[in-house]
């Protein structure tokens, strides 16, 4: 892991993530020194934060919305959205309760993208999957076949096959079914927003 | 967007909600004033902290829990909920791994209830709908025969071609399928109770 | 509630919960202290900050990341994770776009689960039940015969009731589908380190 936080592109995407946590800590800093506790509860101070509600200007609006949408995610998942970056699809394993042919809802999810992208918390896998594909940063897409070892090598994997003994008794059974995972479109381009900011800091 | 941001229920939204983020602004520098790093590895400094926490009182406990639940929420996210608060049903399109009738995992969303709203960033709306659909405060439901229109013309909308164009290779095909997105009944109790926030200031 | 909330398991739970939040307001004002503002734009201060980042020892990773997967449940999520960390399966209600044998997508979620908790909000269990799901920390198991009477009194539920006339009139028409509420694997795993931080202090 060591080497791999070392890499060039994952290096500049640590950095970059963390001058934007920054600069949501450098905001919110000023407005909670700008908070006058005495004017809380009146009628005036409300009105006057509606007048600075609206004029607001467009580059604070930006990076409010950027912060919102990537400040809550923890470095870990940083690191799997650099590794999903380039567009490479990854192995997915997604326990569900699948009936038939219905696709069913995840319970839990395993991807040996972890390691490739040298995450500190492996046991934390299921919960990053989770956030970011229900959060709308990557998709599970269909199995691909050009995966097959690696599909094998996921479903050999301990937390996984703790996961399958933890349920396995369940009726009707749960299936498990072989994804790959993507980084979303709407994903790419946070990402691509927030390697810019840090670009444009050099 | 700046006429509809000056509307009278959007002005109203928008400073309701920037007041409940000032609130929890002053809520986290009091608690940050009233650490005491000296103390904080001490068996004692944790007695306190439980005691304090069994007399928190229902006030706090209810504003702890409103700005748990509406405080993630971006700007352009507060503006869509505004927009449902009416109970209105709108377009929304979504990407689906289905097979047959099984109505398979939404793994892209649209809805031109981004233009109707006025929110800020049209490019992350697909984002805005993941979150707010699956953190329970808004709901996609069938196909609305009065929408007919309005799915037509969503369905010309570049951001959501480019999706379907990204994914179009999968196999089995990914399903577009007609939706409409509602706000949820507990969405519409945590924005009832913002605007009484709001209101009770005035 | 007043009395399930000072049986001891609880009690721990809420005052670990609250010194882990601590750990989480300590680190941000410290790092807010650190902020310099004359040196935000500059080239130098960005390569500190990304010496500073390879720097980090796990210890601080390991609580960046626990805060960052605990740090946004409200205190009401916590009673919740606190009644299923046992182990035990709750009654839930989960109101589905269900065709034919299909699963499909949740609308909705009601769970007694609210009640024996002793959560305080109730009217924002269905919100509270989303966001555990979709995140992760808890999943929804198939129904247990064992719960027949509970899942009874649930389907009474005003709350539950509501919802289903709100939308009782969609075509085709929503499922209530019987399911039983459990903690996660990565769940367990997360309370089990919260539980844990707080041990240490003592």
């Amino acid at each position: 892991m060591a080497i791999l936080r070392r890499l060039p592109p994952i290096r500049r995407a640590e950095a970059r993530f963390q001058h934007v946590e920054e600069e949501v800590l450098r905001g919110l800093r000023e407005r909670m020194d700008a908070l006058d506790p005495a004017a809380s509860h009146h009628a005036e101070a409300f009105q006057n934060r509606l007048t600075i509600s609206l004029e607001q200007d467009t580059d604070t609006l930006e990076m409010e919305i950027v912060q919102g949408l990537a400040g809550h995610l923890v470095s870990d998942e940083w690191r799997l959205l650099a590794a999903l970056s380039d567009g490479s699809g990854y192995p997915l394993l997604t326990l569900r309760r699948a009936r038939w042919r219905d696709s069913g809802e995840a319970l839990h999810r395993y991807s040996s993208i972890g390691r490739s992208a040298g995450v500190y918390a492996q046991e934390y896998v299921p919960l990053y999957l989770a956030r970011l594909i229900n959060n709308g940063l990557a998709a599970a897409l269909p199995e691909r076949a050009a995966l097959r070892m690696d599909y094998e090598l996921c479903e050999g994997d301990a937390t996984f096959r703790e996961a399958q003994r933890r349920w396995g008794g369940e009726r009707p059974p749960l299936k498990v079914r072989r994804e790959t995972l993507v980084i979303s479109p709407a994903g790419q381009r946070l990402w691509d927003t927030v390697m810019q900011l840090g670009e444009e800091e050099r």
